[in-house]
């Protein structure tokens, strides 16, 4: 079956905002046996949009549209693909009640025209929304269907993920399974070369690898009948990549490194604080994304200034004069130090210099220091990162979480 | 000028990337007087290629495609295009040698796959490439226009600022300027009852409104010959949204909240600290997104569970145990003991319950409190946000930020 992607926004044509929509839904239409052929993009213009919407039902067998399903006026999906079907818009009473609820919940009023969200097309199979006020609806007409989706990620992934999916792995005839393999510490290029072989060979699964963000993904996809059958073909091909590339692989289950760092500090029952600089609470906040965290979190500082780090955090004022604050001295005095104060089985610490200024050329923008502490002493990493202030960051606490990973993978 | 973008690339259609380079593009051809009315995204297939790139050509005056240009058989751009307009594709020896040169710098071999990518439509002007080895090109052809340009965003983006912005700037008849203006802490639907008439009676300006991430963007554009007069025509609508929405207008330079809030704070001078619960570090670690930031902000403390709210931050544990930890006794003793702890001008404090688990009947999931302490007392928000967590928390730094720059407006 040959899908389309048609995205209505002008946001969209105005370089406001990425298609993101097409990305995360082409990335698992084919789970479900379903190719992505087309994406387009169209303004928020009737003419042009029901153009657009010929056109992919033409040469597509499913059209899955995002945005135009909100309040305003301007919002014409719904409107556009009723009358392409001859059909009405008719009232969703379950619909308006969900929209006044939701409006209840957030204590503001319902104007007029969120009622205009619960009006759907005639025997179509709504998609609720639960994050949001536009639901969704599906229509089939003969040999084609047509998705219509809330133009926001956070509402439109949860509707895709939870009733579109479903919808279309009935249909199916065949699935694709896949596992991704979450890699850190290693190159792109380098692990290429340690597996090159399973993927030259590759015929079913498939191993594809991709680079972003400082980390690598294999996605290992196998074409199968059902869930088992794909297991089963993937497991092998797994153990292999493991055994080529050792702890560098930190998830087969396409689990980011804040959930493996954290659940492996919940599951042996670490207590563990931060001292942060360079990256301002950051390491904090990401590891704070996962629920159940607090049973091992006590707390963290962020020690931006030296005279919370001297203080608050008590490093020695001899040192920040001597080595600086970006040095392996003042990051293990910190992370021996947090340890204390927050009472601790580990305190971790970083201090480094994410630019883009504060740079030098015995301290570049990109040097980070980061030590963690037991009970029996203190280690340093030190880390030469590139990139702007922002991968910088990013990429340190990438590191620290790997850090916290690797002592735990040792010692427990 | 009508354009279009004509994305090719079968990672696209895998949902391996966002086609950011659609964004980019879009975003920019504005300022030259080029509207952006469609984006399509097609695969590494010639017979599709040219269906899209006949129906581009059909209905847009200008065709600007990405990828394609690839050293390797897949790569088709050219080749379809040449066909199209009956050229032939002819050896740029200063491309190739240019092709040579940046083999020779990286110290590898250039293939002979290479060379093909030294071959361009006859008559067309060459695009230099800087940072990779495709070049790009531009053809006329009547009164149409097709660039061509590599998929990487890094090698794309510079030639298209150097290059291509440049050629249509000359051609132009009018440019497209727009503000953004940024709305927080009314609904969109809100928002436009408020300015429906001016939105309804647009002309030029036009105004345009969307929601993302709990906020609103309105975009104002001007139709105009120059920067000057798209100042002058939007001036006066911006003047206007203003008036009627009053301090939730935020920014009219298109920054975020953490910019806005940020620059208010090293404006002024004032220094602050946060102690943070449920947000876990995530508003420190977005405030220190904006560089020079540390001239104000000493440092923060995350003191998630209650024993650090107590002996680190010395909450009473009185008003631990008689009002929890998610109250507002709690959240003014945070804020007034940070603002002490962190010795600084202001101090503002979070403690809420972002979910999944630890709602009640009483105190529900997304029950948020807020207060900021200056030397005069302190103040307390109370807020009930809804979503995941993700959301409650993004949404929390968002009314935090918010808190920080009202009280600015209002005491400076």
């Amino acid at each position: 079956m040959k899908a389309e992607i048609l995205a209505v926004g002008t946001e969209l044509l105005m370089g406001q905002i990425a298609n993101t929509n097409a990305q995360y839904i082409s990335g698992r239409l084919p789970e479900v046996g379903v190719g992505v052929y087309y994406h387009t993009v169209v303004g928020d213009n009737p003419s042009r949009l029901k153009d657009c919407l010929d056109l992919a039902l033409k040469r597509s067998d499913i059209v899955i549209m995002t945005g135009g399903l909100g309040p305003t006026k301007d919002d014409l999906t719904k409107e556009t693909v009723a009358e392409a079907f001859g059909r009405e818009l008719v009232l969703h009473q379950e619909s308006l009640d969900k929209i006044k609820e939701f409006f209840d919940k957030i204590q503001r009023t319902m104007t007029e025209s969120n009622k205009k969200q619960a009006f759907l097309p005639e025997g179509s199979l709504i998609i609720e929304n639960n994050n949001g006020t536009a639901p969704g609806c599906i229509i089939e007409d003969g040999s084609k269907v047509v998705v219509m989706l809330p133009g926001p990620p956070k509402e439109m992934k949860p509707m895709f993920d939870e009733t579109v999916l479903a919808y279309f792995s009935k249909k199916a005839s065949f699935k694709l399974v896949s596992k991704f393999l979450r890699i850190f510490g290693i190159g792109e290029a380098a692990m290429e070369e340690r597996i090159i072989d399973l993927i030259d060979n590759q015929t079913n699964p498939t191993i594809a690898p991709y680079a972003k963000d400082g980390e690598v993904t294999l996605r290992v996809t196998a074409r199968c009948q059902n869930e088992e059958e794909g297991d089963t073909l993937i497991k092998p091909v797994i153990e292999e990549i493991k055994n080529r590339l050792g702890e560098a692989v930190y998830s087969v289950d396409n689990k980011n490194m804040e959930e493996v760092a954290g659940e492996l500090l919940i599951k042996n029952n670490i207590s563990i604080s931060f001292a942060e600089s360079c990256t301002g609470g950051l390491l904090s906040a990401r590891i704070t994304e996962i629920p159940g965290i607090s049973a091992v979190l006590a707390g963290s500082m962020v020690t931006y200034s030296n005279d919370i780090k001297a203080n608050n955090l008590g490093v020695k004022e001899e040192t920040l004069n001597t080595y600086g604050a970006v040095s392996s001295y003042t990051a293990e005095e910190m992370a021996v130090n947090i340890r204390k104060v927050m009472n601790t089985k580990l305190g971790l610490s970083i201090t480094g210099i994410a630019g883009p200024d504060g740079g030098a050329d015995d301290k570049p923008v990109g040097l980070v220091y980061i030590a963690l502490a037991d009970e029996n002493g203190v280690e340093c990493t030190r880390l030469n990162l590139w990139g702007n202030r922002n991968r910088i960051r990013n990429n340190t606490v990438l590191n620290a979480l790997d850090i916290i990973r690797r002592y735990i993978l040792k010692k427990y």
